[in-house]
């Protein structure tokens, strides 16, 4: 008798039960304003991750060796950023009450949004660890509030804590003057590269607050990664994306999400099995 | 004393004040479920149009001989159908105001609910003609009422006369059987190609009713026309759709539109070049 | 809890014991002379056939009205011919030893070989009708007799019947001499398109033989489907070959395949969308 | 011992001495105001053609059977269309004054008027036949007067002769107004197809004048040709172009050229593959 | 009342009158020896302008703060060279005449001596910074005089000034065995990257000497910058070339071009992206 | 009389006889299991050189001023891996035994084991030095002894000496646990980069012994060579394996390939201009 055909990331074949970290992904690009595509990363993540090893020499790892769930797409509807947030947010509730940390994989930079609000319920002192070429801290974007290029500014005002910065951001290198001037006030903003943050991950280590970790590819350089809405150049290399998520992942993680993948801007197919290498990295980091 | 630079589709060279018909585009393809990339459908077409010229041989026409106004794309928020869709209902309204024949460039097939809007209240009795490879005759799609997959469906709603079929559909190949069964009952759909358009044109002059003309462009064959979100084969030749808009321009057509090219997935150019031609013959058309 | 993801062809939604067809791929392509890429087009077809809809104008029928079952790719040794061609074969000979009906999706055409030998096994007196632009009846292809040049001639050899042509060939325009002249004594070849199809399917009819249908995609026009290894100027059109396939389905079909989609080689994704829909028509056709 | 690494097009092997017929390429774009590539063209033609085979069943004939000799590409000026076309006349020359029947491989179809200036020289009674989709009798373009979109007019001005109309267009579909009127009193022009071709093929034959017959690809419709600078819809299919190079072929031809394929317009190769067919056809067809 | 559809380079808002730095374009590639496409970067950056920023968080300025104004492209004969360039030369007079900034973008690199002879008119003890891959030092190119390849040669001969080098070149790693022996006596070539630029900053910082300022794009890494005609590896990063910029600016500049964007041969987007980082660096370098 | 058209690397015009340095092209990539197109490697190469200089200003050398021969693509059967190895060992062997150094133009790097059989029976205390992102130490893949991803491992077999290690790899990031593992005990493996190469070229300068050097254009930064089957990001940049193939050659090199270019993997020709740059410094390097 044969089976029906399976299609997880590569290695992650746990059960849903015994996993300690589920894969799920959101492909939604509605709201992006220039370039849209990011819809197609998550399966495209999926598909070409078999050209990758399970095996990282950098991490001496192998994804096989733990316990990974791949819930794979949610059905989400491209006409209401609303109802596609919710969606986002429920899948995310749904990992986190069986103690298992949630990984999305992206869409747009916007779902991120989704997955947030279900980790800050559960871990209202969380931090925002943010990887991005550009800002995200717009107020609105042509009059839309739930925009990609407002997400980090609707975070700040779930997270509405003044007695300290709990949003850390690297890699900026785009944005208007408004949204420099808004992270100088209320957001730990390192520009153009991860300058700062061993010091954060110390600090955030020995406070031992929880962390959602947010990773926009387009933080890599736009040579490096060309498969992205808004490509920036002057962007950080692989191997310091690397090193910098191995840092990260020493803190308190509790919900990941790595975004704006769109494959088809990238016809060679470089800008995917990219991404499918840092989500390796970034798995067995978490691990 | 140097002059700004202006982009009009090739020959639209008249002044607001004396052209007969006004274009104008609508770079939105926020609800596109499949393949997006119609939001740049206008500005390629007004482009690439330089690769045309203004006389076609077919008509023995030149659009220099006309006049004929491009007041350019709308700035369309993408966060939100609704209000995309009022933008595009109030150009559309300014355009009738003054006496001119909107013609709406597309973006994905919703926008023709902003156009339709204003035509229908100017003119309450009008007829539409819709040629498209799609019924688009869905009650949702995934939830939401507003998607290119439901366009005519709710341009149905608001004609809302059961006394006469007022929507004539040519070329459908595709939709699910709840729409083809709708359609039966609701409209005057002709599958495949354009047999009974030459019945229609005739029953419609004789009556002289007022004519809202929508073209989906994937109701051209696949082969013809691939830079579209969701290509079809099994349509209908370029010379067959252009026979056909000659013999729609020959009813009493108070506002039109062109739609669905989405050019990046076409990269040979053909996609749009067609597109620029479709628009010159019916423009001359209507002239 | 959270359920592993699942890709279907759309609407493949059965189970195996209920199922009355089973889809599988064949993703292999290292015989490929030309231009390789066929591998990737059984799950592009899979991936791609979500832009679909299961209902089908042209016959009036739904997939999910019928119980079909996909079974996924089976995973091939790039290595060897001859593995890949046992492994396909073992496949198939499990789901005619279940009574289903095979439905193989290639891969390059030589895939074609290994279902047909299971069939073969099954039925000794079966015919094989062949829609091709490419007569695949070399004797060998640079030294290799396991080449996707040669498998209408391997199958002609597993049949070994000399009282009868069983071999039944449509659309072809390629070759070398020597094969239109083999094809002049042992096969029953139609050039360039489907003439000849409706008495063939009379006289098969009336027989009621078994019939094994191999369609290689490239017997449509390079216009209609370029994305195949050695597209061919010349071919018929999808209206044509959707016509032939339900002539076709009239006989008794015992196993069949489509196959050279080669994704890659066409971005606009109008090769795939096309064999997704001759797909379709052809499970609706069987049933 | 090792041999050089020599490239013809396929089957072209004879010796130059032996060859009735000789093939050159002619890689100049310079002039295109469109979207340039052609000069892509002669080399795309010759390395693709080992897709091909050397057998037509069209013409069941085979290259191999023929005297053929291909001398490879001109290295010509980006600098200078008079250099460019002085080089093409000098090779056209010694080509002709060798007896053998010169055979031209575009480039841009302003290659064409140095090839007519050489075959005129020793033909001067000599006729064109002229497919194409545009009609390229500008007196200039954009103040050049050697520009692909005059070349039929230079060739009329080297033609000078009132007692008849000895330039043949055929597919004519595109141009300005004045190219048209200008057609109508000085050129034999067919719009859109070949009507009428049976009727000059009789005449000429009848005449035995000698006939230099030019092809430019895009006459083929955009869908199947779409890999060329200013690609039209509304063009004719292969398998007509096919019977219309045939017939062409029974005038008594002294001189030839294809041109205007740009291949890297058309990443699928079908542009280049259906180039080369034709080319096949051609040659078959002149023997 | 609509209005006419402007296009300018984002946030080039100024009137004429008020400009201090007037862009135009020059959409030229007809001496191209390798891969043409050049012609379309100057309409590809002022379309792409808008998926950029107006701030920069590298000068902590914004475009809007400054009057630029953006006066098009030239319509410029594909036929001629000279041509081309005399119509180049004479936009650059009318902005040099009204005391602003001429800014040119191209097109190939020739163009630069279309505005160098300007700029040489006006200023005769010009300096030339050149930052390019290739010397462009040739006396002539396949017999040509007026090519890419020869483009600071003739603009070395402009100058006639054998007291002291004028023409400083950075970043060359490509040329024949004489450009560079030629370099060595006339020019100030430092190969590789921005070696020597700290200290020709300072000189000529110091003398005050008018200087003309020409961006070959290719000088980036050809992975940074892969759309260009000819990409050439062991080239500068994006924030090496900003930095340079940034240096030379505090020059006197009275004069400027970035040229060689071949926009279609990089499908990513990700070249031009890069081409308007640059461009809007350097206008605000130069405020 | 017109010539035959020869097509050699750039600058390799040297008689046979004459010359010092053998090119060859070996177009196989059946064994390629995630992305085939390296077959096209070769003849991508020798095409695209006309877009390359035959000077080098980092080594101040020209290829004009050596000898140099290219003895064009071997025509390998795509069926069978070992008859395709057993050919290139063949074309290997002439040149060995006519004392010239054999260049390889890959293909997959399978190709590698036919040429290092041939260097192999005549330099049996040969060392290999291997630039790569993969291990390529496998035992066997999906059951095939002969591929791609186990080409180190039949040349280790080949070597059979356990008294030393003689196979240098650098570069390595990829690859399965085991295969680091048997790196540990039977290759000299440097991960990552070419830390260890000096080290290396000295040993083997001091005791002189003959090197096969073999360069997986993977090595190479995915993106600074996107055009490759299973490019991997982490690599390094082309002016570090510029300066490492200088360090290797000068050892005693007795044969070199270089691999796994797939040009139509990279839509920007940038992979084909890097890898035509790679071969021109190696070419000089070597003399």
């Amino acid at each position: 008798m044969l089976e029906r055909n399976i299609e997880n990331f590569i290695g992650c074949e746990s059960s849903y039960e015994d996993a300690d970290i589920v894969l799920f992904g959101a492909p939604f690009d509605s709201t992006t304003s220039f370039r849209p595509g990011a819809r197609f990363g998550s399966a495209a993540i999926r598909h070409e991750s078999f050209g990758l090893e399970t095996y990282s020499p950098y991490q001496n790892k192998d994804i096989l060796d733990y316990n990974i769930f791949d819930s794979g797409d949610i059905e989400l509807c491209f006409g209401s950023a609303e109802k596609a947030l919710e969606d986002i947010q429920s899948r995310t509730r749904i990992i986190l009450n069986d103690n298992k940390l949630p990984l999305l994989i992206g869409g747009e930079h916007l779902v991120t949004l989704g997955a947030f609000r279900a980790v800050h319920n559960k871990y209202p002192n969380v931090h925002i660890i943010h990887f991005d070429a550009h800002a995200d801290l717009r107020d609105d974007y042509l009059g839309a509030k739930l925009s990609h290029a407002c997400v980090i500014r609707r975070c700040y005002e779930i997270i509405d804590d003044n007695s300290e910065k709990r949003i850390h951001q690297f890699c900026i290198r785009s944005g208007d003057r408004e949204e420099f001037e808004f992270a100088k006030k209320h957001t730990n903003m390192n520009k153009f590269n991860f300058n700062g943050l061993d010091e954060l991950v110390n600090m955030l280590s020995i406070k031992n607050v929880p962390v959602y970790f947010t990773i926009d590819l387009d933080c890599l350089d736009s040579s490096v990664f060309p498969g992205t809405g808004t490509p920036e150049a002057g962007g950080v290399t692989f191997v310091q994306l690397l090193e910098a998520i191995l840092k990260v992942c020493k803190t308190n993680v509790v919900g990941a999400d790595i975004n704006e993948l769109a494959p088809t801007l990238d016809n060679s197919g470089v800008s995917t099995a990219t991404a499918c290498k840092v989500l390796r990295e970034l798995i067995l980091g978490l691990n």
